[in-house]
């Protein structure tokens, strides 16, 4: 069996289900969540919106504390939520045991420096290995969409500008959407990448913006005023500047009194999937 | 200041927030959460459903968990939500360590029993001291329901049949209603109340039922098919029996496939406080 299940909750008439499996791309072992909408219950293929975390989060955070499964149910979408970063005993992390880098803390980049080379290649679990595994095993289209916070929202950003013909939407909480001109993202660019920052680029969703003959995702992005990590972090003003500037469909939100926290998803997740929905 | 703010987030344009003060109910420092809808900001009292969470919970499963606080924004709802036991080192807990009994587990009683009878007064703590507190501090009107899941599902129900003056309605998940016939209500009112029984009966929903004269406060139980706890600790059914008996207002809902988990609750409580919201 390539799949073991962990957990299967009844949830909005669908199911909410957790599974471990071996991932070859990371050499470890991984745990995602999927949420099965009623819909596939019967067997019919539903589109995905794929959903990235942010740091410190796992598979969990997202499934338990952002109340989407009620909209993924109404509007018969699936949702899946990968863990952020390879994980297990022999996995190496930030040697100072911060939370900003290690596990927890994979960018969704492939690294190429030792010793992170060996796990830390999330780019391509996330674009090639999960999708290929959960297409085989569940009742899936090749409709998907992406989103993700944080982290998890340059994420979303980059990988869906990357694999325009992959995914019909993106859209974003509080991404950073510059991780290589924030604090975060080059303390990680560095460690995975190595000191060549021009290596760093092909991850920045601003520079990948900035590429000629762009194809163009539908893109929603919701930020909240009081985010604690916006000047440092996030810049997400630099992502509106730009697609100002090169006339790129964004539809960018700035959401008054609203922080960093899972409150805010919780929200403005069911506009999101209404945006997805007119693309799956 | 009588209260200390932990944590405030903004939520569906109304504040989640988290609060600590020193319960001299209890004689420890308590936490408790509470949601203030929009309409609440504008500084107009509004209603409260009071909600009381099960073995092992804090006062935070719900307002993670739940997705309620949307629905609490629409109908102009507070939502308050208590601790589940009094805490601290100073507070006597399991000597064997299980989930059952002692911190995490006041089973909304007041206990008589030494060492329990110095902090375990969750009864009083829940029906008087928690909300003269909250009434001073918050824009909150008198009208009051209460709801609760398991073994929060059993104080909401003993509490509202108690205080049928002060509760406008009542609903619960999977509630135990028969604590004096269950495994984990034998347990723990045991060491709280005492060896004789007959003392237990005040506190159990079923006994309280069978009382003359009993005033009718409007009630919704949804217990999930599949819940592992349904037949050895929760026995609802016996609520049903005994409500079908005596024209008891209750309204009975089995929900097919569902568990215990919080996954159920978020299923189904739009409909709890829809319900609350006709009596509030």
């Amino acid at each position: 069996m390539v799949l073991e299940k962990l957990a299967d909750n009844y949830c909005f008439k669908g199911h909410q289900q957790r599974y471990s499996h071996y991932s070859s791309t990371l050499n470890c072992q991984m745990t995602f969540s999927i949420y099965l909408p009623p819909q596939a219950l019967m067997g019919q293929p539903v589109p995905v919106v794929y959903w990235l975390s942010g740091l410190t989060c796992t598979d969990e955070n997202f499934n338990q504390k952002a109340g989407a499964q009620r909209v993924a149910a109404e509007l018969g979408i699936a949702l899946i939520m990968p863990d952020t970063s390879p994980r297990g005993d022999n996995v190496p992390d930030d040697p100072d045991g911060h939370y900003d880098f290690g596990l927890g803390a994979g960018f969704y980049v492939n690294a190429t420096e030792s010793p992170w080379n060996k796990h830390y290649l999330m780019y391509d679990y996330i674009v090639n290995e999960l999708p290929s595994l959960v297409m085989k095993e569940f009742p899936l289209s090749d409709r998907w969409s992406i989103s993700g916070h944080s982290m998890g929202g340059h994420g979303a950003l980059m990988i869906a500008l990357r694999n325009p013909d992959r995914f019909k939407s993106v859209s974003a909480f509080a991404p950073i959407v510059n991780p290589v001109d924030s604090l975060w993202g080059k303390k990680a660019f560095r460690h995975y990448l190595g000191e060549n920052t021009t290596s760093w680029e092909a991850y920045d969703t601003c520079c990948i913006l900035k590429q000629e003959n762009l194809a163009k995702v539908p893109m929603l992005l919701d930020q909240g005023s009081e985010d604690e990590f916006l000047v440092n972090q996030l810049k997400t003003d630099r992502l509106k500047d730009i697609c100002d500037a090169i006339d790129y469909p964004l539809e960018y939100r700035v959401q008054p009194g609203y922080d960093h926290s899972y409150y805010f998803i919780a929200s403005f997740i069911e506009d999101h999937l209404r945006f997805h929905k007119q693309y799956l």
